[in-house]
């Protein structure tokens, strides 16, 4: 199968998210080229991170007609590197428009779209982040003055971590401890400006600033607040859900639930941009760059092979690219899930949040996981060149690290994850469950039948498996504390100490539902039986990586005998070898340009050496042949080392 | 156990290694105190790491009447974060020693001992790195001039990588193929000047830089190195193993494969170094930290507790610790062995090389992925906090990381590491086998009896384990490979076809030999019987945990039952249990002070929200209320902004 074959049917299959039309906007305009980050200061990229989105939202989008709010935007978000306004944009306005009433949108939501405001979502606290309940800023309403004042107790309630905080936000949608007459009645978002609207300086009563550096964001501002005696007028009480009349009456209105909402948008959201996007970039360059290098022999009689020959190389790029795949289509489904509920909501009905809360939470954290893990395969299988930023790995690599801890730590979210599944587990033994959690009132029979590695290649086998597993996964840990709990364990102390069983089981019910949806996504395709075919291909492979990755779970539950693991084994190699040819080509298809690749090792040229030794020159530390500020403390050394070579000084040392 | 009792346990039992003194006399030094890493350029810290390591060796050592080649060295590299010149010590220096005539030594070793010249080892290209003979710079014997003239013959070729290199070397010791009246001699020696002694220049026909940005080594000048007929006399060929006559005769001289010894101490070394130490930091911070964190309930009608007491946070935590110090025994008894076999070579016998070869190298590719993913996962367990570089934590992961590629890539490693096994495990069906692999020719019983998971924490099941499942998955890469050459695929082809089940073999090789050698030295040691018990409570974990993460091998291979994998994990819960009272005092048993870990989560008084805020206030970011550079371009929207909410302008997105 010809490479351009793949690339133009890759490009009709995925045309609705990896579209390129943003791309050539911005790669033909000039001001909005790439500087060469890795040898920028943070300042520096923070300064330049600004420039260009302001660029892009005020004169590149009216100049092409496009929207801040239409689809645009996401392909702008590829297109560009380093970009600011990600929670402005992503959070604070979202979440205008879910916490606000008509009033308060009509008033906050031009200027913030605008970005005439520049505001951040302010919750997480120095010493609170995944334990809601902990936070400690309290807004107290003074009646007398129709006020809420707002503080931070003491330093562990200071807000830490909100990106666009430190330098850009004049606003902050602050969650804060809502407290009338001395009696709490729990979190509630408040419209808290920060700085001068003139001056851009804080104002009194507030401490603002950056956190300093972190593995990554170089260029994102995320910021400390701490706030003493910060008066707000009533009506910045964020009031959809509820509100407070002047007299200091509190009334709760609609439905409470709705405040979850924004938590699993963002969670859903983010699977394709923070951990599809960048993989497929990762994988990107490491094939394109594993098909250029050569090293070593396979047979000692011929010349050197492209990396990419040998199979411990395709064994760790071919498994990453075909979670980008797999990833994608069950995003897109998750996205599907969430916009039905979505609907649901208007009509009132929330009854879906469960099972999408759970759903949501656990596919963050288990896709973060394997797609962290899997740039940093990709990029290792880059050897020293992947370790140099040149290589642009590092960065996607580091960036990639934080979806395992921001929205939900992982952990917190598996576990969150499976306190749904052990409770449907305990519903199945009564009902018939349906939806994503179907399978665990399925009574049919556990042991798999194949007998040659093809049979394990066959999609309707892999689905069968993965959710035995699962099913097993589930109610091994649900039976392991039912047990502690019958002798004697309160059930709180069993749920802690089975922790790593409830993770595993949250991983194995995701792991099924990403290859069980991808099963019907590619199933359910009108393409060519060609590109059906490599997909089909590159889903059994992600399914078997993730078997044979996994195998004691399998062996111990009884889903695989050992003989089946090695035909599980054998039929990932062959997978290996029919992916092979066409490895270029499908990386190709995701059609990133060379601009936002920003890699010496991925471009699409391969002139790997020659783009190296370029970047390399461009560094800093080579402006002058000699570095003044190192060798001033070199030098007298160096100088006595000479005397000696010229027959001058003594070799003092024998 | 009493926290004080432990500490002062592990004070004794680790004095050799874990020493305060050198690091006393660093802290009472102002001139030696750290400055804010992270708040630095690049280049900055390059400087400031030169004028430190420098200010150390030249002002410090003397004072202290310490020898730059005594223990008090290693003691230093403790104690200073970023430090230079690791490739001039460590590499450099000692090659001279092993490649170097007497005379040789003579000239130079003085020089290089006392920083007078700066050299490095520079071997890697841009083109190649783990296959040696595909080098590419090659030293041509000119016999009118009795000179080497040295090239790189295309852009490949190019010296990349060698620290200390870029900005810091006069001096290289550079490997080339020695071509003599167009015959090629494979790689040799050179000393190379490449920089004016007068003036730091580079010198006619040298091109020399830095590689730039990598995802760590900030202060280290990785170094790219490119050579157009650059002359040198004969006599800077290194002849200890070979040398070329005036009449261009060559001579090998004594055993070639001392070629071998440079590398395998260096691997050997850098586990104590770039391992084990970068581990315990790492440790001590997120143990420290999680003590102290507070983060949810447990029990819903009690208060918050620190997130040490989540079992999943042990089971992130717990095993890296045990790691440390089974990685540390392990690279003891490595140390000595490498020891033994340097005494032997000075015999003439070089025949314990293959073993040694594989078991360090094999080490050094199984310690550092465990180290690295360790340091990663107490890193990701410290949450947010985890991620800004003020928990030090990304520093020390980036770092480690570096372990996995340099020194021999690790897959090329486990390869090599296999490949020996291979024969051995060929060798096994003849003879009975002795050293590392004994195991490979026991026939013993290989069903496990334990019934409880009280017998799975016996040292001596844990061990019997281990051997068998390494000897098992030894055997069934052997046997995979045997059927394909069978069936007619060649050799090196089915070599290729198994890399995966060949790396898997030398893994549990290693991991046999960690959990044997560690075994055999805690039972050995004299000491307490409690600080006995808590090693053996820590040898334990470090075991199971690996049965529990590798159990798909455990069961296919028949090493344990389903029902036996149950109590391995009973097993490992149980030991999390025993040792969290004792967590803290462990790591702080590893007494690294406040300014070498360089962390606001894991300092000694447990003030991490105290000292981040204090950090943060540091950054450059803050030095203005007003961040002027980025302002300047949203100044123009903001005021806008303002204009609509003062009532003067118009609110335009409606």
């Amino acid at each position: 199968m010809k490479k351009v074959l793949i690339y133009l049917l890759f490009q009709f299959l995925l045309s609705v998210e990896f579209i390129s039309v943003s791309e050539n906007v911005v790669a033909n305009d000039t001001s909005m080229q790439h500087r060469n980050l890795n040898h920028m200061t943070r300042e520096e990229r923070f300064s330049e991170a600004m420039r260009r989105t302001l660029y892009a939202l005020k004169v590149l989008l009216p100049r092409e007609g496009w929207t801040p709010v239409g689809p645009e935007m996401k392909y702008l978000a590829r297109a560009i590197k380093e970009f600011t306004f990600i929670i402005h944009a992503g959070v604070f306005i979202p979440c205008i428009m879910s916490y606000g009433t008509n009033e308060q949108i009509a008033k906050w939501f031009p200027l913030a779209a605008d970005f005439r405001i520049i505001g951040t979502y302010a919750q997480t606290e120095l010493g609170h982040g995944s334990f809601l309940r902990g936070l400690e800023t309290i807004a107290t309403y003074d009646r007398a003055n129709q006020e809420f004042i707002i503080n931070c107790p003491k330093i562990t309630a200071m807000k830490w971590w909100p990106g666009d905080m430190g330098k850009s936000a004049n606003h902050v949608l602050l969650m804060a401890e809502l407290v009338i007459d001395g009696k709490k009645y729990g979190m509630h978002g408040f419209m808290v400006q920060i700085r001068d609207l003139t001056t851009h300086e804080p104002l009194p009563g507030v401490t603002v600033g950056d956190i300093g550096a972190k593995l990554s964001f170089e260029s994102v501002d995320n910021g400390f607040l701490y706030l003493q005696n910060v008066r707000i007028p009533r009506e910045n009480l964020l009031s959809k859900l509820s509100e407070v009349h002047p007299d200091g009456t509190y009334i709760k209105k609609g439905n409470q639930r709705l405040m979850y909402g924004s938590m699993v948008r963002v969670r859903v959201n983010l699977i394709a941009h923070e951990i599809v996007m960048p993989l497929a970039k990762a994988c990107t360059i490491a094939v394109r760059y594993s098909a250029v290098r050569r090293q070593g022999l396979i047979n000692p009689s011929k010349e050197e092979v492209p990396v990419l020959d040998y199979v411990a190389q395709q064994h760790k790029l071919l498994p990453q690219v075909a979670t980008v795949f797999m990833a994608h289509f069950a995003a897109k489904q998750l996205v599907k899930m969430h916009h039905d509920y979505s609907l649901e909501v208007e009509k009132g009905n929330t009854s879906q949040l469960p099972e999408l809360h759970a759903l949501s939470a656990g596919m963050k954290a288990c896709l973060s996981e394997q797609g962290a893990a899997g740039a940093e395969i990709v990029r290792r299988a880059c050897g020293g060149h992947g370790y140099s930023c040149g290589s642009g790995l590092p960065f996607i690599v580091n960036r990639m690290l934080a979806t395992c801890t921001y929205e939900g730590e992982n952990t917190v979210m598996q576990l969150q994850c499976a306190r749904y599944l052990i409770k449907c587990a305990d519903q199945a033994k009564k009902d018939k469950l349906t939806g994503s959690v179907w399978y665990l009132s399925d009574f049919s029979n556990m042991s798999c039948t194949a007998q040659t590695f093809g049979d394990l290649q066959e999609p309707s086998v892999l689905v069968k498996l993965h959710e035995r597993r699962a099913k097993c996964a589930v109610q091994h840990a649900g039976k392991k504390m039912q047990n502690m709990v019958k002798n004697g364990t309160p059930a709180h102390d069993a749920w802690n100490m089975m922790a790593t069983l409830l993770i595993n089981a949250a991983r194995a019910h995701i792991m099924q539902y990403v290859v069980g949806t991808s099963v019907t996504y590619i199933s359910e395709l009108s393409c060519s039986a060609s590109l059906k075919k490599i997909l089909t291909q590159l889903c059994a492979l992600y399914a078997l990586h993730n078997i044979n990755s996994n195998c004691g779970d399998f062996v111990k539950f009884g889903c695989l005998t050992s003989a089946q693991c090695d035909l599980a084994q054998e039929a990932e190699f062959n997978l290996l070898k029919q992916l092979r040819p066409d490895a270029v080509g499908i990386v190709d298809s995701f059609d990133f340009t060379d601009d936002i690749l920003q890699s010496c090792l991925g471009a699409y040229d391969g002139n790997v050496y020659e783009r190296l030794f370029e970047w390399a020159k461009q560094a800093p530390m080579n402006k002058t042949e000699v570095h003044q500020d190192s060798y001033q403390y070199l030098q007298p050394y160096l100088h006595e080392g000479r005397d000696v070579l010229e027959g001058r000084g003594r070799n003092s040392k024998l």
